[in-house]
């Protein structure tokens, strides 16, 4: 069981790959035959997911829909006191989720030819996030 | 290898923090160094999710965010038989999901400053709700 | 730890119950007393959720609710090159997630009475999906 705390320096609001980043905190990952890879981030107005890898599109589109599907001006909130950002922040969050969990095959994250982990920043300005990055088995 | 089978009291609509409760129930999780929790929700009318563990106003933007985004009053759905709740919380649960999943570390979960574990209950009368806890490690 | 490739049948678009199919391609499974069961799906416009096992209207109704609050129609996607349902389904898959994650107990899945597992393709013609399957425990 390998364990490594991370920090990511400050990313603008968006989704943003960090599949490269999150493989060179843990080379130890390279020593696993079949096994799994958490990737945690301690916050709660960001969030992990996996998606496309390629083309950069993809990632502003996800920016739209979010900002759609999760309004910065609906009067209903009440948890207004951190500004706009912040609420939809938290529902983004809980949508998304707070960790991605990664097959490990040979010493490799066993994922899809175009699949990659997203960063999701949803708050204008997030700074630095922490992530706790988990590798375990045979 | 831990686990434990914990069953909640019940609890009305909307969205509760459960960390406390969880960790109660397994106290193994002490000794674990380096690991894992799964906490997993046994219905598909209630889910799990971490978020804010500090104002309750939060909770409330989530109960009133998720009733607009996914609405009793669709003429659209056909499995109704249960109820006008029923269809909605089916959507609300795969939405957030049903297990969350947090580091150990030195004994502790290694939850951000800011995170808790939510149960969200969808149903207006869900009853008592089943989780199994798994704590894992070295 | 017991990994296995799999490979799933073309299904048409919507959400597909496939429990059986998964148990049968991991008979190890049966021998884990206490332990996790992961199924990650190697795909970004398709995904897994666990929901409700037996009414199959219950999968209709997602069906049509995830058509509308992701609706293929919207002018402001600029990912549009793979058709009108590609960047609504990376959109579903992040909401959904990539994997399930389900406790072993005495050689079974810890599933709820109602819960099965789901995959939810969101292409008009997603073709054969590869899962990885992962099983740990003592």
């Amino acid at each position: 069981m390998f364990q490594q705390s991370v920090q990511l320096a400050p990313r603008k609001r968006g989704f943003h790959l960090i599949t490269r980043e999150i493989l060179q905190t843990i080379p130890e990952l390279q020593t696993v035959k079949a096994g799994m890879c958490q990737v945690f981030i301690q916050h709660t107005s960001a969030s992990l997911t996996i998606n496309e890898n390629a083309d950069p599109t993809v990632r502003v589109d996800f920016e739209t829909w979010f900002n759609k599907a999760v309004p910065e001006d609906d009067p209903d909130y009440i948890h207004t006191d951190e500004g706009p950002d912040d609420m939809p922040a938290h529902l983004k969050a809980a949508l998304l989720g707070s960790s991605v969990h990664i097959p490990v095959a040979n010493g490799k994250l066993a994922l899809g030819t175009w699949q990659g982990i997203y960063l999701c920043e949803h708050r204008n300005h997030g700074g630095y996030r922490k992530l706790v990055v988990t590798v375990w088995g045979s």
